[in-house]
C-alpha cells in the first residue's frame, strides 16, 4: 500500500498535530443531518418534541424543573457541538470524545456532571453486528445523548418514559442515565446471543458435515467474537467505576441496579470467554478432523496400490519376451497365474483387515 | 438462520425494552404445576406439610417461633412470586433473579435479607449432566427455596432435619442455608467425578485403541467440562463473599463450616482446571496417535511402490517388442532377470530395514 | 458405564446427604491395622514406645511436662477417631478432614490448636510415585500425626529426635512440626528430581532415537507432573499462611525456618512449571520430528515413483503391437531406448538434487 | 559466531565494567552531527533560534522568566551531556540513560527535576517502522529534550506553539512536556493503524488467494507487533505514574490530559494485543488453509492412481504372452474387455462421488 | 534408570534426613581449592592481599575502620564456613545457602546482616552459557563474597576499586554489594544478547533456507531461554525488595542507583519474555515451512504420476495380445496412439497450470 492511500484511510491522521481537546468529527458518516429531539418529564408529564436545531441553543436549558433528555442525532457539525459544550462548561476532552466515533468506552467524572461513551451493538438487516458510537453527558437535572444515527436500542426506554407510573419518570435523570446504560448492555445480550447460535450451527456443520472451507467460517467468527470483545469487554470495569463513584449524580438508591448491571457485564465478560475457548476448539476440532479425512484418503491409496501394484508386476512378468520361458508353454501356466494373482489380492486384503484399515 | 428464527430461541429477546426488576419467567418449562412445601422445625420439632398454592399467602409467616423452610416447586406463576416477594418487602431485582433461570450464580445482601442463585447439577437418568436453577431467599428465621423442578439434590438435608439431634434443627433458618448450598457443592464432586472418570476412560481408550471418532468425544468432554466450569466456577467468590461477610444473618458459628466450604469450592475449581489441562493434553495425543497412523499407512505405500515399480519396470523392458534384443534369446536370459529382479528386491528391504521403516 | 458402576468408584457418593463434619473414612486401605506409637521427650531424655491401642485413651495426655508425638498408622476406626477427638476438644470438621485421604492440603487455625493437611510423596519399589494421605495436630506440647501407612519419611526426623543436642529437642512440639513438614517438603525436592531425570531421559531419545511411541511417554510424563502439581501446588501458599499467622502456637524463632522452608516452597512451584513448559515443548519436538520422518517417507516414495513411472510408461511404449512401429525394426532401436530411458533417470537425478532432495 | 564477532555487535561489552552512571554514547549513529534549538515563549511571545553549540552553555538558563525548550539534536557529544547535566545538578544515571539510545522507557521522579525516556515511533520512507531514543528533562520552566535525529513528530506541537492562543504558551513547561508525549503517543496510533492495514490485507490473501508464503509474512508481521509492543508496552504504565505523581512540576491542571492520555495509551495496549491474537487466528487459518490444499492435492494422486492402476493391470493381463490364454482367442474377447475397464472406470468414478472426493 | 543410578545423580538424596541449617557442600566442583583474598579501602587507600586459610580467622576482622571485601573461592571446606559463620554470628541457614550451589536466587535480612544468593552467568571458552553460583554477606563495614571458581565478572568492580576517585571507594561495604550486584546484572545483558544473536541466526536460517533438522535447534534455544530465565527472573523482585527495605546496611543514597537496577532487571525479563515469545513463533514458522515442503513434495509424486500412469495404462491397451484387435492393423494406428497420449499429456500439464500446482 502506498504512504499516500494509508493516510487516506488512517482516521487519525487528519488529527496528528492537533491539541488536545480539538473538536473534530472523526468517522465515516460525513453527510448526516442533524435532529435534536427533547423529551421533559417528571412524575405526572412527559411530553416529546424536535428541536430547530438552529434554535436549540435559545430554547435550552430555561431553569425548568423537569427533567430533560435531548437526543442529539448527527454529529458532524462541530461548531454546534462545541457551542453547546461551552454554554454547558463541559472539558473540550469531553468535547473532542463526543465526535470521535472511535473513542473506547470510557467514563469521566468532572466535578458538575458525568461523561460517559460506549458502543450501541444491534442487528442491521442482513443480521450481522454493526456498532454505533454513544456518548451521554449527565448533569444535574439534563441528559444529553449524542449518537450517529437513530436507533430503536431506547424504544423500550421511551416507552417507559410514556408510562404513568414508571420508575424512570419518578426517579429523574439520573435513573434515566443508567436505564439507557442497561437497554445498551441488554443488546449485548442479544448479540451474544446471536454468536452463541453461530456457533452452535457452525459446530453441528463441524461434527456432522466436515468440509474443508469451515476453516475459514469459524476463523471469522472469532475475529467477530474479539471484535465484540474489544467493544463491550470494558463496559463492566465502567459499571464498576460508576458503582464505587462518590460522584453526587449518582444517587444511593440507583446503586443496587448499578450493582446488577455490573453483574451481568460480567456474565457478559464470562461468556465471551466462553465462546472464545468454545471456537478455539472448534477450530482444533476442525483440524483434527480435515486431517483424519486425508488419513482416509491415504488409505485409499495406499490399497489400491499395494494390491494392484504386484499384480501388475506379476502381469509385466509372463508379457516377457524371452525366448526361453518354460512357465509361458506350460498347459496350466494361465490358470497358475490367476491363482497367484488372486492369493496375492486375498493376503493383501487379509492384512489391511488386520490393520483395521477397512 | 433468519431473523424471525433467532428471536424464537432468544431468551433475551423477550425482556427487551422491559425496566430492569420486571418478574418475567425465563425458561424452558413454560406448563410446570407449583407445588410449595413447609417444614418447620425447632430442636424438638420438625414437620413437613404441603400447603395449598392459593392459601399461602393466609397461612404464610405466621408470628411462629420454630424456623421455616418454603421450598417453592414451579417458577411460572409470575403474580405468586410478586405478591410474596411484596409481603416480604423483597427487591424487584430480587424477584427478576428468581424467575430467571438462566440467572448467573450471585449473592446479593440486602438489609433484612440475603439472596442466593446457584445452579444444582445432577445426573439424568442417561447420566448426562443437568443444571438446575436455586434461588434462595434466606430471611430472619426463614429461608424460601425456588426451584423449578423436585430433586432429591436436598433429600439428604431432608433426612437430617427429621433426625432429632441433628446440627441443622439447633441451629436454624441460617445453618440451614448452608446446609443446603453444602448439598449443592456435594453434587458438584459428584458431578466432577463423573467426567473424570469419563476422561480416565476416553484416555483408555486413546492411549490402547486409537480411532479418528475419538477427537470429537474429546471435544465434546471439553465442552461439557467448559459449561460446568461456567455454573460451578463463580461458587467459590460467592461463598468467600458470605464468609467476609458481616450481614447480622450469617452468624460466626456458622463460619467455620463456611470456611471448609470454601475450601472445598477451591478444590473444585482446581479440579476443573486440571481436567481441562488432561483433555488438552489428551487431544494433542490423540492428534499425533492419528499422525502416527497416517505415517505408518505412508510407510506400507512406500514400501510397496518402491520394490514393485522398478521389479515392473524391468518386466517392461523384456516385453518391449524390438527385433534386436539380444538378451531375449540368451539362454539364461530369464533366470538371469529374475536374478536382477530378486537382487533389486532384497536390496529395497535391506534399505527399508536399516532406516527402520520395517 | 453404568450408574451403579460409576456410584462404587465414588468416593463422594457414600457421602452425599451426610451432615458437614462426619467422621467417615475415606480411602483405599480398609484393612488397614491400627499402630499407636509414642515418642517422648524433653532436652534430656527421648522415650519411644507403641502403644496398646485399646488403652491409648487411657494412657494418654498425663500431665506431662516433656513433649509428646503421637504417630497413629491407620485411619479405618472412625470411632477411635471420634472418641480422641472429644478428648482434645477437636473440631468436628478437623476429625472429616483426618480420615478422609483425598482432602487436599490446608492449615487450619483454631483457638487452641493448628491443623494441617499435607500429601506425602515417595517412591514405591518401582520407583513410581505414591501419595499419601498425612494429617497433624499441634496443641500445647503436643503433636498428634495421623497417616495410613508406616512410612520412611521421617525416620531422618527420628533419627535427629534420638540424638542428644538436636534443635527439635530443645525446641519442642511446635518445632517437631515444622520439622516434619521439612522432612515432607524435602521429599517433594526427591520426587521433583526423579522427573527431571525421566524428563532427561526422554529428551535424549526424542533427539536421538525418534520413535512414535514417545508421544504417548510424554503425555504420561505430562500428566504425572499435572499430578504432582494438584498435590504440592498447595504447600507454597500453606507454609506461607504459617510464616504470617500470629496464632501462639507457632514461635517467633521457628518463623525464619518457615521462611526458609516458604523459599524451597516456591522454588519446587518453579521447578514444576518449567517441567511443564519444557515437557510441553518435548511433545511440540516429538510432533515435529515425526513430521519430517514422515516428509522423509513421501520423499523416498516420490523419487523412487517419479524415476520409474515415465521409464515404464516408455518400456511399455515398445511393447505395443502395432504392426507399424518403425522403431522397432531399427538397428539400433534397442541401445536408442536405454540411452533415452538413462537420460530421463539422470535428468530426475539432477532435479531431486537440485531440490535437495536426496 | 565466534566471540569477537559477537563483541563487535554487543551494545553491552562496551559498558561492561564501567560504574553506573558512566555517560557513554551506546547507539548506531556515531557520525551525527550536534544540533540545540531554543525555544522560549510566553503568553505573548514565541522565539525561536538555533544555538551555537560551543555558546550553549554561555547563554544557557538566564535567568529568564520566559518558559524554555531546549530540543538537542545528536548525543554523541558525551563532555557537552556531562557539562550540561553538572550545570542543571542532573544524576548521572539521568545522563547515562540520555545518551543509552537503546534505554527502556521510563519516568524517574528527582527533588528537583522529572526525567521520562520513550521510544517515538514513525514510519521512514518505505513506509516501514522506525524507533527513535527520546529523553525529556523538566526542570522549573524549562524543558530540554534530546533526540537522535530531527524527525517531523513535534511539528504540530511546534506550530501549536507558535498560535496566539494556544493552550501551550498559557501553561507554560510542564504542559509542553504533556504535549510532547501527547504527540509521541498520536504516532503511536499511526503506526498501530499501519501495521492493522497490514493484517488487514494479508487476511484479505490468506482468505482469497491462499499460499505457502504468506506462513513467512504473517510470522514477520507477528514480529513487528512484538517489537512494537515491546516498544510502547511500557507507556501506560508510564503515564499512570505521572497522573498518580504528587511531584510538584505536575500540576493539578494537567492532569485531566494525562487521564486522557493514559485512557489512549490502554486503547493502544488494547489493540496490540488484538493484533496479537488475530495474527495468531491468522497463521491458524493459513495452517488450515495450506492442510486444506495437501488435501486435494493428495485427492488428485489418490483418483488418478486408483482409477488407472487396476485398468493398466487388466491390460497387463492380456498382454501376457502365454501359449494358452482362451480370451485372447474370442471373438470379443477385445471389446469385452474394453466394457470390463469401463465398469470398473465408472465404479470408481461413483465410489469417489460417494465419498465427496471430486 | 535404576534406583541406585537416580541416588547417585541426585542432590537432594543426600541432604535427606538432615536439620535444617546443616552445612553440607552441594555441588559438582568437590575438589577445588580454597583461595581467600581480601581487598581492603577507603577514601584513600586500597590494598589487596591473598589470605592464608589457615590464618585467616586469626587475622580475620581486626577493629579496622576500613571497608573490608573478603572473596571466597572454593566452597567445600565445610568447617571453616562454619568456623566463619560462628565467628560473624551467622544463622545457619545462611551458612547452609552459601555451600548449596543449587540454592535458587535469594535476599534473607537479618538484624545485623544482609545476606544474597545470585546466579552469576558468562560465557565459557565454548562460548556457551556457564551458571556459577554467588553468595554475599553484608555486614557492617564488611563484605563477604562466596563463590566456587574465580570469574572475572567482578574485574571491572576491582578495577574501578583501584582508581582514587571512585565511587565505591567513597561510599563503603554497602555500596560494594550494590556494584557487585551490578556487575553480576550486566553479564546477565551480555548473556541475553548472546542468545538474541542466536536467535536472529536460526531466524536468518528459518526463512532462507528451511531445513528439518532446525527443528530441534529452535527447542534447544527455547530450553536455554527457559534455564536462563529460571536462574535470572528472580532478580527483579529480589532488588525490588531490597529497595523497598528499610534495612539500615541499605543506605538511602544507594537506593537511586537500586532503583535504576530494578529498572534494568524489569527490561531483562520484558527481554526474556519477548525471546519465548519470538522462539515460539519461530517453531511455528518452522513446522509451518516443514509442511510446505511436504506439499510440494506431494505436489511432484501427484503430478508425475497422474500425467504418466494414464500414459502407460494406453500404451498397456496396445501391448495386450488379442488376436482382433482392429486398431493394431491401422496404418496410422501407431501416430493416433501418440497423438492421443501428447494430448492426455497436455490436457494434464493444462490442469495442473489452472490448480497454480506448477
Amino acid at each position: 500500500m502506498t504512504f499516500a492511500a494509508f493516510h487516506k484511510k488512517s482516521r487519525r491522521y487528519s488529527k496528528l498535530g492537533l491539541a488536545p481537546g480539538t473538536v473534530k468529527y472523526i468517522g465515516e458518516r460525513k453527510d448526516q443531518k442533524h435532529i435534536v429531539s427533547l423529551i421533559e418529564f417528571d412524575k405526572d408529564h412527559c411530553n416529546s418534541s424536535v428541536l430547530d436545531t438552529n434554535k436549540v441553543l435559545e430554547t435550552f436549558f430555561p431553569n425548568e424543573p423537569k427533567s430533560q433528555w435531548f437526543n442529539i442525532v448527527g454529529l458532524t457539525d462541530e461548531s454546534f457541538i462545541k457551542t453547546l459544550g461551552n454554554s454547558l462548561n463541559l472539558n473540550l476532552l469531553t468535547l473532542e470524545s463526543v465526535v470521535d466515533t472511535h473513542q473506547r468506552p470510557k467514563i469521566d467524572d468532572f466535578d458538575h456532571y458525568l461523561f460517559g461513551v460506549f458502543k450501541m451493538v444491534y442487528f442491521d438487516d442482513n443480521a450481522s453486528l454493526k456498532y454505533e458510537h454513544l456518548a451521554m453527558v449527565l448533569i444535574e437535572g439534563k441528559l444529553i445523548t449524542f449518537q450517529e444515527v437513530e436507533e430503536d436500542v431506547f424504544n423500550g426506554v421511551r416507552t417507559r418514559l410514556s408510562q404513568e407510573a414508571s420508575r424512570i419518570r419518578q426517579r429523574g435523570a439520573d435513573y434515566l442515565f443508567f436505564a439507557l446504560l442497561d437497554a445498551v448492555v441488554d443488546h449485548y445480550f442479544i448479540a451474544l446471543e446471536q454468536l452463541g447460535l453461530k456457533l452452535d450451527e457452525l459446530e453441528d456443520m463441524v461434527y456432522y458435515n466436515p468440509e474443508a472451507s469451515q476453516g475459514q467460517k469459524i476463523q471469522k467468527l472469532k475475529k467477530e467474537i474479539l471484535k465484540l470483545r474489544q467493544h463491550i469487554y470494558p463496559s463492566k470495569d465502567l459499571v464498576q467505576k460508576l458503582l464505587n463513584s462518590t460522584h453526587p449524580l449518582i444517587k444511593e438508591e440507583t446503586k443496587v441496579f448499578l450493582r446488577d448491571l455490573s453483574d451481568q457485564c460480567a456474565e457478559i465478560n464470562e461468556t465471551l470467554q466462553l465462546y472464545r475457548e468454545m471456537s478455539t476448539n472448534l477450530m482444533e476440532l476442525h483440524m483434527s478432523t480435515m486431517g483424519n479425512k486425508m488419513n482416509e484418503v491415504m488409505k485409499v491409496l495406499t490399497i489400491m496400490a499395494s494390491i494392484f501394484i504386484p499384480l501388475t508386476f506379476i502381469a509385466g512378468i509372463y508379457g516377457m519376451n524371452f525366448d526361453h520361458m518354460p512357465e509361458l508353454h506350460w498347459k496350466f501356466g494361465y490358470p497358475m497365474v490367476w491363482i497367484l494373482m488372486g492369493s496375492c489380492f486375498i493376503g493383501m486384503l487379509l492384512y489391511f483387515k488386520m490393520k483395521k484399515w477397512m
